[in-house]
């Protein structure tokens, strides 16, 4: 039996010789060959929904740095897309879609037909499998039901979300039930993507972080616990990480509730903070893409810090937010050499 | 002797029958007699250098809510401004500044003549103390110098201030030198609006919440410390707040290093929390400028939650954020009016 792939030994919390590494945001517009295949498809969601276009994307990273891990090339707005609430990226300004101001058009939402809409990312996980190494472990993700239901109601991004966090406050009965429905696609969404093949999956919540206390609870906590569960009963050898980014103090509130494997921590995190308050979880994160941003040399300096601070706990190297598109392809490449030369130090056995 | 106003009392600790409330913004925007008299100067920095008008703006809402205290009105920016980096605001854009991407531009500002650049302002804080209730407190302001920083280095406004957060990692000891006059500055500044007759300060950094753990040390923290030990040399009756936005788990570590009297909460700290966590001090904050946007009742209710789960405790109400331009004025108020309602426990003595 091959031996399981570093990021998921360091998931399950078995001692590894080194962090893996994985980056989010390591497919896409730093890398010249991305932007390259990307021009092959005009329409970005059809680019995702197009096997292997979203595969190639997924592997270029791989080819490029020799990863731990591939993240399937996707967007977290196909959920609502797939439940009949159509997304639009426009170029350089991100996604467009109809604002759900009123919660009585959410019967314009359904799961009919939901997993044929998301079949094409299903094949793309497949296609993506056939051309990775055994060792490199694939994930596969989903937003979570507040950062998607935050797109739907403003309809597109913002800093701030007011628009639902408002519709939250004056209706959370009726909020409640479009969190429901989304609870149950990104369930299901996350569900499809393991029987596909993924090894590992992560439920991105990118803007917990501005959830006042009580909303937090509800919005965040509550639906993550409820889809983190659903995943263990029916996958339990499949890990899965959370990533409620801004989450603060919360990060210890919503470990108590939420079953997962890792814990994405963004980079306003205090690690030496994190080691203590959150135990009993493998740790993912959190350099600070501007590091990335400054160079190799900055970012392998910063980068020596995290590591030596986590020392042999479980962890998994990555930063606190995804990779940025002004990136230097050559300081990714510094920055992975570096903690694949990691080597720490062993750990006390069980 | 008259007894100290509401909010300096809540401050130093001692019992109040009722929590202290002014809100962050409360003159502004979403006041029709603000926006009648902004119209009578076109520029921004100009209506705030104009002390008949910046008085007039700062008292409005006190005649309309009798709040607590009244808040110079001024903006965070004037200090680059009076360092000689010229500010503009554009309608609907938000400042807007040559953007200081090479450090050696420093040598462009200076401290002198920056007393009497901001003359106007400490004439605004005369004349608004005239027109104010003695029970009624006067609140100066400044912005912490990175929150200062990363508008000067990105040339404006921004969610992420990356262009900062870079030169920050790639010439610490350049960016130190620009952290430390505008440390100096803004001690000043704040130390010249105690001598023309605030009651209260509060240091505001804004844009704390996005550096990373050891940045915030050395970028938010350490300043802070320093601008603070020197106020409360200088004038040890005049208590100070100090809002780092964000903060998340590290307002802990700002506290243990900040002298402060009183410390403001966003909108994502639970107060349970912070009751526990963050002792010894008075806490702001921090309802969600949502909860206001969504009308008088939700804000009520959710101002409700907060004043319960205070208690007795040493607390200034206020949002967690600024009151936002769409907010309705009849909800301010009937928000103003719930907290005014409200009868504390008596608190054992000291």
């Amino acid at each position: 039996m091959p031996s399981a792939p570093l990021l998921v030994s360091a998931l399950r919390g078995s001692a590894v010789p080194r962090p893996p590494i994985w980056l989010m945001r390591q497919a896409g517009r730093y890398l010249p060959e991305y932007r390259e295949l990307r021009q092959r498809s005009g329409d970005f969601l059809r680019f995702c929904y197009t096997p292997e276009l979203a595969a190639e994307a997924t592997l270029q990273p791989i080819r490029r740095y020799e990863l731990d891990a591939a993240i399937l090339f996707c967007d977290i707005l196909v959920v609502p897309d797939a439940l009949g609430w159509p997304v639009t990226f426009a170029e350089g300004v991100g996604p467009r879609l109809e604002p759900l101001r009123d919660l009585a058009a959410m019967e314009r939402l359904g799961l009919e037909g939901f997993a044929q809409r998301l079949a094409p990312v299903y094949a793309a996980i497949r296609e993506v499998r056939r051309g990775l190494p055994d060792e490199t472990a694939l994930i596969g993700f989903a937003g979570a039901p507040w950062t998607l239901a935050a797109y739907m109601i403003e309809g597109g991004g913002s800093g701030e979300f007011y628009a639902a966090r408002v519709l939250a406050l004056h209706d959370p009965l009726a909020f409640a039930k479009l969190i429901d429905l989304l609870t149950e696609a990104t369930a299901r969404h996350l569900d499809a993507q393991i029987a596909a093949g993924v090894d590992v999956v992560q439920l991105f919540d990118s803007w917990a972080g501005i959830l006042s206390a009580q909303a937090f609870e509800s919005w965040c906590v509550a639906p993550a616990a409820r889809i983190v569960s659903r995943l263990k009963t029916a996958w339990p050898k499949v890990p899965v990480i959370a990533f409620p980014r801004g989450a603060g103090v919360r990060y210890r509130d919503f470990l108590m509730a939420v079953p997962v494997d890792g814990l994405g921590l963004d980079t306003t995190v205090p690690l030496a903070w994190a080691r203590e308050a959150l135990a009993g979880v493998c740790l993912q994160g959190n350099l600070d893409p501007a590091a990335l941003l400054a160079g190799g040399v900055v970012a392998c300096r910063e980068a020596r810090r995290i590591v030596e601070t986590m020392g042999a706990r479980p962890f998994v190297f990555n930063l606190g937010h995804g990779v940025l598109p002004e990136t230097d392809p050559a300081a990714v490449g510094a920055l992975v050499d570096y903690v694949k030369s990691v080597r720490l130090p062993a750990r006390a056995g069980p």
